[in-house]
């Protein structure tokens, strides 16, 4: 079970390695009427394509999406949608040392002990560009929350020591800067540090945080399905994060309960929490406040520095590596929080759709 | 789609509310041939149950298990086991005010979102109680790994600001703390402070931590099956937890890449990481080294301080919690931990067994 | 992968053996706000136990079923719904030649083969008695069904050579009769050869069908979900059960296409077909015409005669079966075929409601 | 749910409708370590085209295979392997007919109920080239279960009258006749009839056979993952079959206990049943013995006769249809039902490998 399929009723599988011919994705139990053409997604693949700053690697790849199966005269039909992203940009070049080497903090040796071997190429399925098809599916996911008024954000929280002031959220900063920060004083700061990182060889690890608005009340389950346990599997199965937090997360550990607990108050008719430390999740469930999440992600791994390793034949040797790597992985990482963040979500609310007795005697017996 | 499920070979299915009759759980695809004994899986739900120490709530529970199917002649038949702790000691009280109020930091108000209504006594299925489940089956999951080789320790870390040092670390204090904390010390600094908590009517959060050691290279899926993506989501559906870190967890996101990858080394032979920032996962794989997980729980948010809420006729009032609660969840949890963790890793190593086709071979062509 | 769970949304999960202290379901998934007694649980697990008829077993079953959890206040409460069955009657009893030795028909060779050992005692969890969770189960979907407007019904369509003339259909008969025949004039002929089998120390096989009536039409997914293949595999899972037909089957392969298409028609401003040999499913997709499902079931596989077999030391030998046996299972897996129709259709309604966005839309956006 | 995946280990997302761009399907949980090439999986693809015999379509199709991604210098990885085929030879033609009307025997009206609209071009999704993605991966499996020993061969066992005579089996003819009938006597009957239904504008139904020998004892599970249980679902969920039968299947409901039960024999040292009534199956479970399976196929909905039927408007009409059909599916349904068997048989096998803790042991300890 090599685990490339998420979801449940929205379901998609992804494929593909760094350098092969393509990558992909299938979405299955997408529902039919949604309108949908390839320039929506086109849009959230072009945010996690490298640019031309300093925060991202200078390999150019095209990532033009098609649409192979599932979309019929705009709309889609309910069937699998087929997305392909063909490898354009891949250079031919030496991979020899990768293959024979284990490079510290990638998964070429444990790749080696689960496969017995492993296509070396680019770090093959471990590499980020496995992403490109996470980051197809939740662009419909998206699309459809959207629809139902709910709305993602992810944003770069931080970058090494330097950390956006949330006071001055600037959403629109988050597509324009090349750290994807919501606060253009920060984001200056970050590309100064990376500029400084990047003359020392090295790399730099980061925050990055997302918000969902909008959902209702009552989404997620009790026990094993929980809406945070879910958005913390979604959150940690992308490559580089080893933290997740929900609401204030870490700190609460040594909070007292009076401190942390979220009164209930009445505003305008309706039910609100009077703060939100929670993150909008209590019991596992949606409480109809915003849900906030934070990933912590580690320093890209790729340095330019001489490391000490161990090569296939089992002998200590150093490791130079080359190609052209991003100093950080996070301003890139984010729309791929997004849409791991969406695809949880909108399968969370399809499940939800058969809770009650008065649900399905609506839909049934109208 | 309740959520009671967990684990795709070795599968649970939990049941059972706070008051109901009786709580238990399935077990289905527990290898045939296992010794299992009731007295085993006691002894693991004895590790969450109240003592009468302060940092546990003083209502006496049996939790006596009996196992009603799956094992003959005191080895299990690879058939499903089922496994029943009978309620015996709740005592019958006034509900009215938990029925009719939203408590501050519990589900009242999400699940009757969700549901309609709920069963309020003593929080129905979002009670801890529900682990009794989790836990009895962890329980079977623990002598599995340990005939393996594979060993999951799970133990207090913090409780407020008290934290245990773990150059100290003392395992057989874990079991017989009243923090199962592995530092004697810290153990009896944390309980004055919980002492304290109590005595100003309030609570505590605090943070647990589960290692894994012997745990073989190659195991966990790449993409969304990860090793730490399936742990996080194990330990982030217990309640309460609101972070869940592997390895050095949050730090690394300020970290530089030169500081936080680890090189390879041999030794004896062996290949191995000269150092664990990561935790034992690599690309979502063990890498044989120790597995580290951290997992940070608020405060209970049973305080028995007044607290401003609203009602179920969606009227703003004050609530005061009433009946024994205890003013931290961790000791108790601590083996919740251990327990998820462990059906985690062993799912994964069953799972593994088809990775490749030399093991498909081995296996029946012998 | 034991394999005693089925369902997706609405799913279950069966426990016990044949002999043990007790058998049961849990219930994951079913709505919150069902009014649910044991009663009604009650009704359908009384029609599989044995009567006092010649048609069944003499063996006394209690079978009384007790609600361990998901029903407060008389209501289902979203949340899983433990059903326990205690074994009463089994008397002990000399199990030695059955563990010694492999009953021709029975599983007992295939669970060593798979297993290593069995639990001998009365089949163990390859008995009929397995079926309890399934029916107990099933009697919660069919009073979903129902409020839904969709009726499930199966009866006995023939013993032997006896086969019931469904142009004398009376409903009444299927739970009165002791063979579950919907013509009294059949169950009477019926109950002659079964005579005659039982005085030649022999069995006898059966067919069963299962109509479902009201159920709307576009239920059921394209590809591997259709409602016909789940129907098929539910149906097989029964045990003995040998063949399974839609609609007309078995006869459809020597057809013409102009005999077995049904057209369409409009009746009272409703689009109909103007046959019905597909049996209620176009595509895997349920057309809104009355569902027919049939299966065939084997010989009772323990009958008095001596048989020649192998025991487990591997060298053939003869059995000689004792105990008490129906001479056929059809009158009692009746309602099992029933129990695991509505089980398979509920399923796919509660799935099919994310089909369209106008659903999602309609459901959040109200 | 749109339920394009199969398979829980070795698991199987077909996409493509049969106008789109292309079809495909993604492998995920193949075992590393496999040599696989484009022409071994185009050897089974060429068994589902169209030939220029009578029992086939005219319609040219190239259905060439393209490797995307999960193979590496010839071997699996162990990642998804996605295999696509291009839509070349879909000529655009005239739909307004199909698009406006229900073709009787087909899934426009369900697809239309389901979904609110369809792809009408050639079926959609609902086609019978939907099947390529199943072949594509079916081939793989094959592959996989060859090196286990395990052979798994379809055929045509009847067309409308005319029956293949077993007695004279002729593997080769298989491949070689265009009936895929195993008999080359029974071949030219069929071609004959074939001949005269279509002078008569008419089609025909059929039945096809599938054994698997080499399969070892063991396989399979109790209750609802019953081997046979599995296999009837793979088979029914084929467009256009309507019963299955295990074993001896149908004529079992009429027969004696004494009759139908396979005593156990010992043969070299051996095991074995000394008939197979049970088609290789006991209590859900693999015996050793050959596995048979049959599936009974309805004429092919599309015929040329004037057939009376309904319009997306609800107005009565009649509908002539055009373009080239087959008149019988089963000799091009026939590698599909072998593959279906293989997926099940491979994915059951697999699944199989945890259920002993002696197989634990000897893989993880060893």
């Amino acid at each position: 079970m090599a685990g490339s399929s998420y979801g449940t009723v929205f379901k998609i599988t992804t494929w593909g390695e760094s350098h092969g011919k393509a990558l992909g994705v299938v979405i299955d139990g997408c529902p039919a009427g949604l309108a949908l053409e390839e320039a929506h997604i086109q849009r959230y693949l072009d945010r996690r394509k490298p640019g031309a700053s300093a925060a991202a690697t200078t390999r150019r790849e095209d990532d033009a999406v098609e649409i192979l199966s599932g979309v019929f005269e705009g709309r889609t039909t309910g069937t699998p949608i087929s997305l392909i992203v063909r490898n354009t940009s891949q250079i031919s070049k030496d991979y020899s040392e990768i293959a024979a080497c284990y490079r510290p903090g990638h998964a070429d040796y444990t790749f080696d002990q689960k496969y017995g071997f492993r296509d070396y190429r680019g770090g093959g399925r471990s590499s980020g560009r496995e992403t490109v098809g996470r980051v197809a599916a939740g662009a419909i996911a998206c699309r459809i929350l959207e629809q139902l008024g709910v709305n993602v954000c992810a944003y770069t929280r931080s970058i090494g020591p330097v950390e956006a002031d949330l006071s001055r959220f600037d959403k629109a900063a988050i597509l324009s800067t090349p750290t994807a920060m919501p606060d253009r004083l920060a984001d200056e700061a970050a590309m100064k540090y990376l500029e400084e990182t990047k003359k020392a060889a090295d790399s730099v690890g980061g925050c990055m945080e997302c918000i969902v608005d909008g959902l209702p009340a009552g989404i997620g389950d009790p026990v094993f399905e929980k809406l945070d346990a879910n958005l913390a599997k979604a959150v940690m199965s992308i490559g580089a994060v080893k933290a997740v937090e929900i609401g204030d997360g870490c700190p609460v550990s040594s909070r007292r309960g009076s401190e942390n607990n979220d009164g209930f108050c009445v505003r305008d008719g309706r039910i609100l929490k009077s703060s939100n430390h929670a993150g909008g999740i209590l019991g596992g469930i949606s409480d109809g406040d915003r849900i906030v999440i934070r990933a912590h992600v580690k320093p890209t791994p790729s340095i330019y520095l001489t490391q000490h390793t161990v090569n296939t034949a089992g002998e200590e040797t150093d490791i130079n590596i080359k190609g052209r790597h991003d100093p950080v992985i996070v301003p890139r990482a984010v729309v791929v929080m997004e849409c791991m963040t969406a695809l949880t979500v909108l399968d969370a609310m399809m499940i939800n759709m058969s809770a009650r007795m008065d649900s399905l005697l609506d839909f049934y017996r109208k």
